[in-house]
């Protein structure tokens, strides 16, 4: 057996019997995944997923960025190339250093895979990895491992992926025009064409315009090509949007400063500070785009992008070499919040990577602000002490009531269930503790309970 | 009923058992108040309390900031009026969202109230909201509930007020020639004779020169008014200072550069920065007059004021709306620990609203200078995780005996025997452990909580 | 009796059983202590230690950082004396503020050293202290309390010293041809020819220089005596290089930069911001000749060395008064991981004072970079609280494999024992929570407690 039902649960006999009841309760409740990173064309196409390598070890970065710092090659792990050749052989290497992931969440993720979806009960090991190997293979051929056939399985009641506005989102299209009845939707992460220092920044202005027939050579134009292509997004579905800078800085220019730095960043005469300006600037303008247009924000600054140099001339971006840095929130927002920080209609959804920001900044900022909301602990944190950290640093100040339950966050559609699982199992762990202490009723932990699962990320993404 | 009587304490039943024993030695002793924002006219009135509204939400930033983080507004809440205008319907709005301070200390400290001083024991709710206003309103007209009985019930043995050198402390003057024998005392926080940047400054400064008959239009004029002004608090009984700097900067600059610069100020033609630095020259000014007055000093930095403009232009300050920032205090303190850090005749007390400073800076500070001592968990930490916290970073490299005991720094008065209560649960929760770990025998922890109840803060602040 | 056998175990008794069998296995396993401060001179000479005071109180800035913070003096606790005088009555003013120590790391250690090495069980406190400076005095003369006897009493594997390129490593050497089988050996720590600010820094080269018989005023030579240097050291066992800089910036100049900085420096005419870049870009020259030779290197930053200016004045360096500064690693070391972070001959155990930076930077970047190992809780937070942190805050991201077991770091030889034992202690109990919340099945913490005790110290430090 790889995983105990029991499991995340605390020990203390007293708050586990808690735990369990509440757990009970939203065990079984669907999946709402408001933000990820799976891939329409999987449910557009539903094709059989590939071998196990490229299923669960080529695209994960929380994989092979651990076994990279171990000495294992991105070579000998085939990463970079259009297609795993040896398959085996990655899998074996991956088997071999399992141990690597004690008390990891990929471990708690990828047990929940083996033994939940392919019945698998000894544990991963050199000694297994054939074994392994042979059974994922088999059974990914079958009718019920369709894309398809695991999202029902898996009780997802809504997915929203992450795209660029350049995408023609044919998928969900596609999709939606189907006879099957998902709600699969894109977020509107306009990266691309927001940040200057994005690879094909000014191409990927200039084929917006075409997209969206607006001279995006002109501040006006440029305004209306965002305008347009986040109503092309709400149309198939699309609720919120997603920025991914390296701070949160935000910025409010005068129109007549904004239009000179505007031409100056398409002229691609900036400096680092311009274009940091720039991204602020571009914060504050989504900002008025969502009063207008209802779409909820989520920021989710501070990774220092491609940290290996090496590794990113190599082999690009998302490589497992991101990197958390310090980040600010309190001058960083101001500007924003000066403008929109008091209107009821907006939703900002903030997250960190720099845990000192909870108690300090984030619980302090989201339990005053009424447009703002604090996001589920991310990608690092995204872990049972991070998640119960999040707790234990945010609730005081901000209470549940200005958290939106959790985010998936995942390219690995396979781990979507087990990841859900952790969360509903620490939130039940960190409410237990609240009732064995007296510190919450239990009838009221109930509640919360399904709050945290269910009713608070519904209402905050307005799905 | 609302509150356990094993409420805060540990689950695990070896742990339990053990706090309980310690509590029970701690519970009944006196309050010692020695920082907070009551006010003496209360005292000195003794006049019934208002409605419901008006006592409890109306006044507490820690309330109506909550309701406002999820769409409540100041106008429904009637904040910013002379008076409340319909009380019953502030509170019916308060009891429908009390949902909200789930897992708050402020539902610890309001339930406490509500049991223990108004005798109710259905949790409060939109179905209960007339019930508790009609049981709480009847009752504040009774004499039991005046606010020197209330004072005496509490078992206060030292109240210390905030205030303004300014202050006329007519009503200290007047509690002192009174038959009652209450401990009321004045606390001498200067902030609007010292920081440039206060509203009025300029005139506090002149109005400081006439009440104390100085030259305050001089540098040494200046600072006999301070040196005046303290006496005369003194000689009400005061013994300690206050300084809510937006950092923990110190100076100690040249009579020169000290004289230039104040007159500067006083010109009314400085820079942010220059501000800053008058307001750290200042930091050390107080602490060379406390070398000569005995007067402990507070310093309690690092909140970003009235972060939310437009509330702050409509409504002004204190209303729910500071945000901590990143508070550095090894390189801010050195010019000030550089001249008087030797001192043991001089004890500066140190709060913090950025918690990574608490092992990081904070307790290797007080573990060696011996002016220096850890004040408790400040705002938005004073709850008990917050206290859990600061007692496991701190106590390791500080010990218990560089900290100062417990400070409510309430403006609520009726919450001061919650919020003591919370404290003394959360140290014996923390000494509990330790004793159940076996990293501290019992019979030691008999003592430390008793010092962490009322031995330290007596002598800390000299009272 | 002073320690209890189940000391720092967890009170929940499900866990606290699988934390003693983990335990169990690991108690008896020899120490390994790749980074300390004792003298290898203490074993050449094996004389025998001297009273309890100069023994026990005199060299721990530990004890008298906090005697001194509660007011004791330096002149009667007799530091910066050559020997101390009266040793009975340092003792006891030691002993009379034992109690300060309640909860701290110290007090854990030094009952260690009591009852397990002198054989004491009752309390030290101002009732017992003669009777402890007695029976301590005494044993202090026998032959088993020689130094050489107390190092395999205490079943020490390897004990690295730490020593400046300028030591002669005579004791070292005289060990090593002695027929006594230890090993001891130096850790190249060349600060004092690498820091700018070093006091003698410019003496200290010149010296190299003779000492090497290289021209230490050109770059050239500098190196090649750096390169001799470490030979030397290597030659006697040396397997790591430690570098105590303020910060953990690095840099990777041109060679035309370097060399003009490197003449700066030696002008003595740079400012402090040059200095700092020297020491930058020594740190990525010791990583290139560890390329070369293959010494671990070691990074401890983030210290505000001599924050006292006036005991610095007057008693010099490591008083007590090292306070920690919050330290950036993210962008810090970004110059050497461009150049050496993807080699995989290479290990850099980065430490922190920090602790924000364990779950923020240093995890992730463990977790990454083939080069990086995480060192263990360092000084202000080598305590059970602090180690608990460690694992919480970087396991689920670097996994247990990116660190490297324990150092005690210390300069006091009698607490080795004790502190590995602690190490051990909360080791198991972190792995026992694991297992009794079922995130590890007991046959892996095995495994792991092993590791962490033995296994992963021999193989980061090369032993």
């Amino acid at each position: 057996m790889l995983i105990h039902e029991d499991r995340l649960f605390p020990s203390d006999p007293g708050q586990r019997r808690i735990a369990k009841r509440l757990y009970s309760q939203v065990r079984t409740l669907p999946i709402i995944s408001p933000h990820g990173h799976t891939q329409a064309a999987w449910f557009q196409k539903n094709e059989p997923f590939l071998d196990p390598a490229t299923l669960l070890v080529q695209p994960d970065h929380y994989i092979y960025r651990m076994l990279y710092s171990q000495g294992v090659s991105f070579e000998d792990l085939e990463i970079g190339q259009p297609a795993v050749k040896d398959a085996r052989k990655v899998w074996r290497i991956f088997a071999n250093h399992y141990y690597l992931f004690r008390g990891t969440p990929t471990r708690v993720w990828l047990d929940f895979v083996f033994e939940e979806l392919f019945g698998l009960e000894e544990r991963l090991s050199a000694s297994t990895a054939d074994k392994y190997f042979d059974t994922i293979s088999e059974q990914l051929e079958r009718p019920e491992f369709l894309p398809r056939a695991l999202y029902e399985r898996f009780n997802i009641e809504v997915l929203a992926t992450t795209d660029s506005p350049l995408d023609s989102l044919a998928e969900h299209e596609a999709i939606r025009d189907s006879k099957w009845k998902a709600r699969i939707l894109p977020t509107f992460r306009p990266d691309a064409v927001v940040d200057p220092e994005f690879v094909g920044f000014r191409e990927n202005i200039a084929k917006l315009g075409e997209q969206t027939g607006e001279d995006t050579s002109t501040w006006a134009g440029y305004l209306s090509a965002l305008r347009n292509a986040r109503a092309r997004f709400r149309s198939l579905g699309c609720t919120s949007t997603d920025h991914g800078h390296p701070t949160a800085q935000t910025a409010d220019l005068s129109a007549a400063e904004i239009e000179r730095l505007f031409h100056r960043v398409l002229a691609g005469s900036t400096d680092a500070q311009q274009q940091e300006l720039f991204r602020a600037q571009m914060l504050t303008e989504m900002a008025a785009m969502s009063m207008e247009d209802g779409l909820v924000m989520q920021i989710h600054p501070g990774s220092t992008r491609n940290h290996n140099r090496k590794l990113y001339e190599r082999y690009g971006r998302d490589i497992g070499a991101d990197i958390p840095r310090p980040t600010n929130y309190v001058d960083a927002l101001r500007p924003l919040l000066d403008r929109f920080g008091n209107e009821r209609g907006l939703t900002i959804i903030l997250f960190t990577l720099d845990e000192s920001t909870y108690s300090r900044e984030l619980a302090p900022l989201a339990g005053h602000f009424p447009c703002l909301r604090l996001g589920p602990p991310w990608w690092f944190h995204d872990s049972p002490e991070g998640m119960m950290r999040f707790r234990e640093l945010t609730t005081e100040t901000a209470g549940f009531y200005n958290t939106v339950g959790f985010n998936d966050d995942t390219r690995a559609f396979l781990s979507i269930p087990a990841r859900h699982d952790v969360a509903r199992r620490v939130d039940c762990a960190f409410l237990a503790k609240l009732v064995s202490e007296h510190r919450m009723e239990e009838d009221e932990a109930f509640e919360v309970a399904y709050d945290l699962t269910y009713g608070l990320v519904k209402k905050a993404y307005r799905l």
